[in-house]
């Protein structure tokens, strides 16, 4: 895994607005707040008839995805749409590269081409800031998942549901359950809820799916469920990676439900009303029980709807912050 | 195949507009006088160099195709696109299900990304009742062809174009020819021109190729070209579903071509003004001559012509009577 | 190969306007000059934050790829979207065919749909000129390359980029290097530099990779780089398309690079402000050093950036064209 440097010189411009979104390191209370303000706004334009709002007119946002995902693609093609860009859509295992042609070429052509924002999944950790790093000055950066790095997005969505259902962050016990250690939404959840000033971040989960560095980002590492749940506001299930598990990490599918899936009973450790998350896609019976998953502390299809807001926000305030940093 | 219940208290609000479309079955002449007349006025739009009105501005169309179809999913890109909506295609068998999430799981994304509308094909029958029953009220349906079941759009537009050519359905005799046992489109065409009035619906196929309820439908069945064609108005070719075929229910294409093709000869049988009909793909030499196909009877390029219009004309009405619906 | 007629019979209406744009084969000094005027008003619009004409709104343009080519059928998608035109995205290698349908009969579906205008992509060269004999009048035709024949927006593109560099074209000496018999690029480019009247066009090939009927089109033929890139104002490198070579028609890429490649001490043989092109994807060092390709003699992403323009104009041009040609 690449060692991905502080991000900051990169992110933002010199008047301290987003101009990419590629982690959420570095950034502080007062620009995450400011996504989440702004996300909320859009909230109201989806819930409109027509949902459309004229700010990224004949601007061209480029779904740049080198790791195939129709959903997180969707949603960002809808945010771009509904923002009033052109939307380009290039899955690029299947494209130039199979012509042989680099990374670094296909990214100078549609530079050239006068894109305004790539939106970048990638399997490798550091891609967008590779990308960030030697991409022209017009072009604005979302980071929209990369190897178990971040997935910035995700996680601004999370504390828009959070924010939603409990008002405000401080005084809040966060539980994030299962896979950390492949997972970049966890990385991501973890510093959001820290920079956002939760009082405490658990994360739970056995050993071998545990990062060596998790202490270090501040969360508080519990074995089992029992104590792990005790009296927490916000359940934060991931979703099992088997297709990036190798080897044996696991016992059995069987096995971690038991000892980890969220149940009725298993919920009833944590506060009466606390709200209960997940990335999605689900995969019922292995983390999440379906009584919990569609039950009345589910805030899992809020999380859908506010990951389009989230979206539109993070997209429309970077490249309002290119521009304005493009002046400066 | 599942049996489809009556879908009325499902396609109509209550002051009886349409808000899904996904069987022609318990509708009445009105409502299809209203399709068609208002698909006239959509002809007329196609005819224009702006071919663009904003009736859906601003909402979202997703394509929801678990059935790959590029002629059936242009068709309705380009209506939803000519009546301004942003368009999200999405073929399923490609997408998330691959990564073990459910239909219903999937649907709910689409519905909380705040979806207006979704055009389904499935190979199942009855997928789409199924989805109008369980998505929130936000969505309409539109039918784009369930397994044997039915395909509402593809015989609104044949209606269109019977309508075009012979002024009115009272009095005209329609012969449909083919696999109609396998054939969605003839279940939904008889309907339609049952519920339109016209004087007599023929079925023409061999009798491995006919459904056991056929006569329930109200079409009366012949074997043989020359009595079935006899002094009729309206020739429908159904298309031969080589791929919907299970074992040997035909001897072979060319026995089929020489029983039921549709050659000049064989045309004769018809009244001279009689119209010739084919919902596409062609399979020339099989199901009709190309001299048929391409002479002066035919009006095959006409249905392509109507069948923007009329999906046009149903993703609008259900779009119209899905809000005042809801607002009832 | 299908011999191809003369065709301006085809591109051009009563006015000597264009209507399809196939091949620069008959087409005049004047029409090539106003479709370079026309583009570089269009690269005004490509600097612009609202990348946006009315141009095409409410057209349909259908990009029609029998070869696939993400890159080129991107640079169309944009320029399309730009013009406002609805974009139909079509790969017919993996769509109505394989259900058996005809190519005439999928083109006379698309008409039906009223498209307005296909970009047509193919390996056969001629299929542009036969879609446009055999289309209805309502149809505009760009030939996005036809197997070895012609890629004629590439070409003009490329013209776009010698303009801006060195102003106008009489006095130039133009050297085309590399595999010129697979190259479709090759001929529209000879033919444009003709037209537009540069002093000397050259090629410089192994006998292996030249047509035989190259020194009829105008060029002067060279088996060496000193020689051939003598003094010349323009370097245009081929990519050396792999994919299109049968047998042995070269010793090895070590060996082509060696004798053809261009690096920083063969370009020397060229005048000291010789701009060096490549229509890309770049295959670094086969055709070209890096070295070369990113150095400040490089024209290489104008071209691109060019590309989007050079596109918007003569897709605005043949549909305004094609109007006035059928109101004449």
């Amino acid at each position: 895994m690449k060692q991905v440097t502080e991000p900051n010189h990169l992110q933002l411009n010199k008047q301290g607005q987003l101009k990419h979104f590629l982690t959420l390191d570095g950034l502080d209370k007062a620009l995450l707040t400011e996504i989440l303000d702004t996300a909320d706004s859009f909230i109201e334009v989806g819930a409109r008839s027509i949902k459309k709002v004229p700010l990224l007119r004949g601007r061209t946002v480029v779904n740049l995805f080198f790791e195939a995902s129709t959903r997180t693609r969707s949603t960002f093609e809808l945010a771009a749409k509904r923002l009033s860009a052109d939307v380009l859509n290039l899955n690029i295992s299947t494209s130039a590269t199979s012509k042989g042609e680099s990374l670094s070429d296909t990214l100078q052509n549609l530079e050239a081409m006068a894109s305004d924002m790539f939106v970048v999944r990638h399997s490798q950790s550091g891609a967008p800031h590779f990308i960030a790093e030697s991409v022209t000055p017009n072009v604005s950066i979302i980071n929209a998942g990369d190897g178990r790095h971040a997935h910035p997005t995700q996680a601004m969505l999370d504390m828009l549901t959070i924010r939603q259902h409990k008002g405000c962050f401080e005084g809040l016990s966060v539980a994030i359950v299962g896979d950390i250690l492949h997972s970049r939404v966890a990385r991501s959840q973890i510093r959001a809820l820290k920079i956002l000033g939760v009082s405490e971040v658990r994360v739970i989960a056995p050993n071998t799916l545990l990062p060596v560095d998790i202490e270090s980002l501040g969360a508080k590492v519990f074995g089992c469920m029992k104590e792990g749940l005790d009296n927490v506001d916000v359940v934060i299930m991931l979703r099992l990676q088997r297709e990036r598990m190798e080897g044996a990490l696991l016992p059995s599918e069987d096995e971690f439900y038991k000892l980890y899936g969220l149940t009725t009973e298993k919920l009833k450790y944590a506060k009466p009303d606390a709200i209960v998350m997940h990335p999605g896609p689900i995969n019922r019976g292995v983390e999440i029980e379906s009584a919990v998953a569609d039950g009345p502390q589910s805030v899992i299809l809020n999380q859908v709807t506010n990951g389009i807001a989230v979206r539109m926000a993070v997209m429309s305030m970077a490249m309002s912050g290119h521009v304005a940093g493009r002046d400066a």
